[in-house]
C-alpha cells in the first residue's frame, strides 16, 4: 500500500513513477498507456513531432487509457542566426552518407518544430500534464496552462534552475542528474558546469524549493526509486529503464545495445543534435569527437544528421544511430512496461519494510 | 537501534559510516578519533606522509581512541620516466610564485612517498584497516595484510575495477561516484569514461561483487546514507561532509569556501597534482584550464605546485589553494564530527521508520 504524497496527489497517479518523455520514437501510445494503466505516468516525447502528429498520438493514447498522461515539449532557445555555415560539417558527414548509400541532397539550416503550435494541441485536447525541457516557457504560458487545469512540470539540472522554475510557477520539477540518458535539460549555465550527480543534486534542490521534486538520472529499479525517496524526492522519472520495455518504439538494435551494455560506455555528445546528450558510445560518437571543426548549434546539427540516423535505422546499423542511454543502462530489462513497474513497486515495498 | 551488517561486522564498528582518508591535512588524529569514538570509522589520509609522520599520527590516534580506525595510502602507478620536461609548466607557474612572493628555486621532478615503507608502518603497528586508491597492491601484499588480520578496502570507479579488486582479495570496496570530491580513484580506464554517478554506479557494483560495497560521492547527510543503503550499499564513505567538521585540519578558508559554496561550482582538474581531482573552482583552476601546454604527470605536477599551495595557505588566499570538494558541498556543515554523525544517524532512523 503506497502512501499518497504531494506528487501523486498533484498528478492523480498511484505510484510516483514517471516515464520520461523521450523524443524521437520510444514513447509510443502503447508505452504511455501501459505505464499510466499500471499506475505510473506515461509521457509522450513530442519535441520533434508536428502538431498533427501530436494530436494523433494523444487521441491514440486516449483510446488505450483513461488514466492521466503527459506530453513533453522542447522550449525553443535562441535560434541560430541565418549565417551558420553548414558546409564543412555537411561535407564531413558525407563520408557516412556514402557508406550508408544515402543520396547526397543539398541541405539547408532547417529549424525545429514551432513550439506554440505544438503547445496549442496540448491546450486544445486538455492534456492533463505538460512537461518541458531546455528552458522555461513565459509566465503567461504557465498561467494559461494552469488556468486550464493542466499541470506543469519543468526540468532543472542545478539549484538555480530549479528556483527559477519555481518562480515561473511550475507545479513540480524534474531534477535531472548527470547520469541521465538523452539530452541535458540545462538552460541557465554552460552544461559542463551542470553535470551534477543525482545523489548530490536531489537533496540540494529539495532544500531549495517548496514544490515536489522528481528525481531522474541513473534510476533503474526499485533500489533507485527507494533511494530517491530517501533523498527527499517525491517521485522519480525513468527513461532508459522504460526505453527497453516491450512497448517502447525504440529501434530493436537500440534496445539490444542497452541491455547488453557494460557499465562505463556512455558519453555526453553534441554530435547528433547540436545539444549535449548522453548515449552509448559507438563509431559515430567516437569518430565525430575527433572532428576538429565546429559542431553546429541545435537544431541545425540535428537536421544535418537526420538522414544518417534514419538510414542507419533502416539498415540496422547501430554504429550510426543515436543510442541514447543513461549511466544505469546495464540494469535495463526487456519486459512489458507494466511488469517492470510492478517489479519495482514490489522491490520498493520490500526495501522500505526490511530496513525499518 | 542499527542492525549490524556485513560491513559493520567486518570492521567492528557501530555505524557503517567511514570518514574518507583525505590526504593533505584534513584527517587529523582528533578527527579520526572523534569519528571512531562516535561509532563510525575514522581514516588517516596518509598518501603524502612520510613513514615517520604516519607512525606519529597512528600513535596519536591510539592516544585518543581505542576504537578501530584506518589508514589510506596511494598505490604507486607507473612513475613518469626521467625525461619529463618541467620547464614550460614551471615557468608558467612562476606567474603565481611572483604574485605570492615565493622565492623561485630550481625545481626537480621529485617523486612521491615510497609506498612499501609507508605500508610497513601499517603492518608494524597493526592498524586495523588499510584502505587504498589509484590502483591495486599485489596479491602478496593483500595476503600479507589479511594474514595479520588487517582488513583491506580498495577503491573502484567502475564495475570492472570492482571485480578486479574482489579478485585481488580485498575485504570491501569503496565505490566512488562521479560526485566525489578529491582525487578520482580510477585505475583501469581513462578517468573520463569512469565519471559514473553514485545513483547509477552503486547498484551495478553491488550486483557484480559478493563483498560489501561502500558508497561514496555526493553523500552529505542522513538522506544520502539512507539512499545508499537502499541502493544496496552496506555503508558509506563521506569526505566533504567531514572536511568542514571542527576537528578537520583543512584550512579555515577551505572549510569556509565549502560551506558558503553554491551548487554547481566544482570542477575535475589535473592542474594541482597531475591526477584528476574534484574541487571548488577558483582563480587557479580557471586560469590553469586555459593553459595550452601539457599538464605534467603525477607526482611531478604535484611537487611543482606545492610551494604555491603552501604559500597560499600561509597567506590565506583560497584562490590558489586546492579546495577539494564534492558536488554536495553546499550541504556541508561546520560542526564537531561526533555531532554530525549523530545528526545523520537520527536522520536515517527517522527516514527508515517513516517510510515503512
Amino acid at each position: 500500500m503506497w502512501p499518497t504524497n504531494s506528487l501523486t496527489e498533484l498528478l492523480s497517479i498511484k505510484y510516483p513513477v514517471l516515464q520520461a518523455g523521450m523524443a524521437g520514437g520510444p514513447t509510443t501510445p502503447s508505452l504511455i498507456a501501459a505505464v499510466s494503466n499500471a499506475g505510473g505516468l506515461g509521457i509522450l516525447g513530442a519535441g520533434y513531432m508536428t502538431p498533427d502528429q501530436i494530436r494523433s498520438a494523444i487521441l491514440e493514447i486516449r483510446n488505450q487509457t483513461s488514466q492521466p498522461f503527459g506530453v513533453n515539449l522542447f522550449i525553443p532557445g535562441d535560434l541560430p542566426t541565418g549565417d551558420v555555415d553548414i558546409t564543412p560539417m555537411n561535407q564531413h558527414l558525407n563520408t557516412y552518407r556514402r557508406e550508408l548509400q544515402i543520396e547526397e541532397e543539398p541541405k539547408t539550416t532547417a529549424g525545429g518544430q514551432d513550439f506554440l503550435s505544438q503547445l496549442q494541441v496540448i491546450i486544445d485536447l486538455e492534456v492533463p500534464i505538460f512537461s518541458f525541457t531546455f528552458g522555461m516557457p513565459s509566465e503567461d504560458i504557465v498561467q494559461t496552462l494552469k488556468s486550464r487545469s493542466i499541470k506543469v512540470i519543468g526540468t532543472a539540472t542545478t539549484v538555480g534552475e530549479a528556483c527559477a522554475l519555481e518562480s515561473r510557477g511550475v507545479d513540480a520539477i524534474v531534477a535531472q542528474g548527470s547520469e541521465a540518458g538523452g539530452h541535458r535539460g540545462t538552460f541557465a549555465v554552460p552544461f559542463e558546469s551542470a553535470m551534477i550527480g543525482t545523489m548530490a543534486l536531489i537533496p540540494q534542490i529539495v532544500d531549495s524549493v517548496k514544490i515536489p521534486v522528481i528525481a531522474s538520472g541513473g534510476i533503474m529499479d526499485g533500489r533507485g526509486i527507494s533511494a530517491s525517496l530517501m533523498l527527499g524526492a517525491s517521485g522519480v522519472q525513468m527513461g532508459t529503464a522504460f526505453l527497453t520495455s516491450r512497448e517502447s518504439g525504440a529501434h530493436p538494435k537500440h534496445k539490444e545495445s542497452i541491455v547488453t551494455s557494460s557499465g562505463h560506455n556512455t558519453v555526453v555528445t553534441k554530435m547528433f543534435s547540436g545539444k549535449p546528450a548522453r548515449g552509448l558510445t559507438n563509431r559515430f560518437t567516437q569518430e565525430m569527437e575527433a572532428y576538429i571543426g565546429d559542431v553546429l548549434p541545435y537544431p541545425v546539427q540535428n537536421s544535418l544528421t537526420r538522414d544518417i540516423r534514419q538510414a542507419a535505422s533502416k539498415q540496422n546499423r547501430p554504429e550510426f544511430m543515436s543510442l541514447w542511454a543513461g549511466q544505469g543502462a546495464p540494469l535495463a530489462e526487456a519486459k512489458p512496461a507494466a511488469e517492470l513497474l510492478s517489479d519495482w513497486v514490489r522491490q520498493v515495498d520490500r526495501l522500505l519494510t526490511q530496513k525499518s
